[in-house]
């Protein structure tokens, strides 16, 4: 078996993160963020694990999200990495309704656990209306 | 002379990041920032330093900045140092009109560089109206 590099890593994280965003597995979901991850976004308070689960539970079983996620640059300093994506995401309700479009770039940092692997830790999603 | 701390330089880069936009002086604010910084706003395209140079010098004279950053958190890795801050920012036209007061929550990350002086590389900026 091939060893990945650490911006490899980080690059399958986010594209796992994608994928269980999509197929709506919210455990899976939140296994790719750190205990004490914080999440910052335009015009809300901002949200930790408990209120990231909670609001996913939420939505669970209402909404197909879909998206896609360009990294722009990985750059990985000891157990920190940086991390600029321009993410493009939708979400449509599953009664119906209209799909919301948001789109915009990111700022992330990953940490690596004593485990080794990566995970979310800080991120700063400046997404809009797209 | 006294050492101070990694965190105690990113402490003293952020309050003179906010008395060189009080004081509005454009060249002092690029000196502390890499040359490759990128500055990430909600609905705007990344922008670089030449372009916040140009925006600076075409408010330059007009507007009266003022405002105040909370340091939430700071976590210096190697070179580089990740930080989480609350901005509150008014933007006051000298002609005369209305004060814009901006709020939120920003995710900044740091570099070290080879002079031993940390500056601005990476900025994720959730500002909205407040």
């Amino acid at each position: 078996m091939s060893q990945q590099t650490d911006e490899q890593q980080i690059r399958a994280l986010i594209a796992k993160w994608m994928e269980v965003s999509k197929s709506g597995d919210v455990d899976a979901r939140m296994n790719l963020m750190t205990e004490d991850v914080v999440f910052l976004t335009p015009g809300n308070p901002p949200m930790r694990r408990d209120d990231f689960a909670a609001a996913s539970k939420a939505m669970e079983g209402k909404v197909q999200i879909d998206g896609k996620a360009e990294v722009e640059e990985v750059t990985v300093q000891g157990d920190v990495a940086i991390c600029w994506t321009r993410l493009e995401v939708s979400v449509t309700p599953l009664a119906g309704g209209e799909t919301m479009r948001r789109a915009g770039n990111t700022l992330t940092v990953f940490r690596r656990g004593t485990d080794g692997q990566w995970r979310i830790w800080r991120d700063a999603n400046g997404m809009g209306p797209a």
